[in-house]
């Protein structure tokens, strides 16, 4: 059997769970945000900042993805996470569908509003694997060199928001930030892009604002 | 047939055609590095201030990988390389060895004795796929985050060397680059460390003399 064939039953399979995972968050009224980045970008620091400022006002569960370690589990947990569950994928280099619904079996979705899941740190293999979520983030930094979208376009393709981060850091690199939102926009045009500092806060009320209120589709 | 069978297959006839590519590397006396980071690490940066360093002592090639673009091929070309060939995968995660072998093609090998090939900026995949290479290099950053070797360890594992770049930017990100060394030698206590700013300049030195003369291996 030719390896492409293979490939797209594998992708079918997943689509297959994830529109499960989507049916069945939907039911519980549960939204999912399912957010990507090259390693390093910040998703973590991210969750962390957005779940201490939410506290209160939603209840939020936290899919976390790595190959190895749960120290990333362990910092959302610090941060207030209602309910957190690490998936280590022992060098698969970006979730599955199936890795997610063993996961939320393990966890209490009743006491879950909004769940975000953290994917592998990886700019290319996680943009095809659907997971069920009902947005798609992708987080870059103005540390990573303003050609990202150009050179990683799918990625910003299927997202529906963009969050360029580390904002503090730009007097210090050559980065042209106008430059990424121009080549985002023209893969995507209705990307929603949020200019943040996870260090210092700036533009996490945005983000946060977009989180709670949407729309999430075709903003 | 089972999914793993078919991806032990296509590993080994990748790294039958990586054999091939080292012995007639090795025929023409040239010497190659495999370079390795997740997106944005500086892996074109460390490139370019290598090649302005070492012009007139060694003839430089590079095999330059990106999904998308030709940009880092235009920058490598303006700072001096002998020969340069630029692979687009569109869409792939890492270069595969028949990419390196048809690229190669292109080239006047007569005119290179260091050849590198810059892969995909991608933390996980790249570390799986042999390309004839004498050494892998992975970058990482002082901007990505001090736990990545214990979070992505196989790419550390496999490498002769790790550069940690971006030194200027220290004194503004929280990264115990004592913490990064000791991870990463628990997981390869052979890996060979450099420190360095592609920006100041800082530690370039001893990794261009590395790559002047070795050893390579098991150093």
């Amino acid at each position: 059997m030719p390896k492409v064939t293979i490939a797209q039953q594998i992708l079918a399979a997943n689509d297959a769970i994830a529109a499960e995972i989507r049916q069945a968050l939907a039911e519980r009224g549960i939204r999912a945000v399912n957010v990507m980045s090259a390693p390093g970008a910040g998703k973590t620091t991210l969750l962390e900042r957005t779940i201490e400022r939410l506290r209160g006002q939603v209840s939020i569960g936290v899919v976390e993805g790595d190959i190895e370690t749960s120290a990333d589990a362990e910092r959302i947990e610090a941060a207030g996470a209602q309910e957190t569950v690490q998936i280590n994928t022992r060098g698969a280099c970006h979730l599955e569908a199936h890795m997610i619904r063993d996961a939320l079996a393990q966890i209490d979705l009743s006491r879950v509003n909004l769940l975000f899941i953290e994917n592998i740190g990886n700019l290319v293999c996680p943009a095809t694997w659907e997971l069920g979520e009902d947005a798609r983030v992708v987080i870059t930094s103005t540390t990573e060199g303003d050609e990202k979208p150009a050179k990683y376009p799918q990625m910003f393709a299927v997202a529906q928001a963009l969050v360029i981060n580390k904002l503090d850091l730009l007097p210090y690199v050559d980065y042209d930030i106008e430059k990424v939102k121009r080549q985002a926009l023209a893969i995507n045009p209705r990307l929603r892009i949020f200019e943040v500092s996870c260090r210092t806060g700036d533009g996490l009320d945005a983000w946060c604002d977009w989180l709670m209120s949407g729309p999430w589709k075709d903003a």
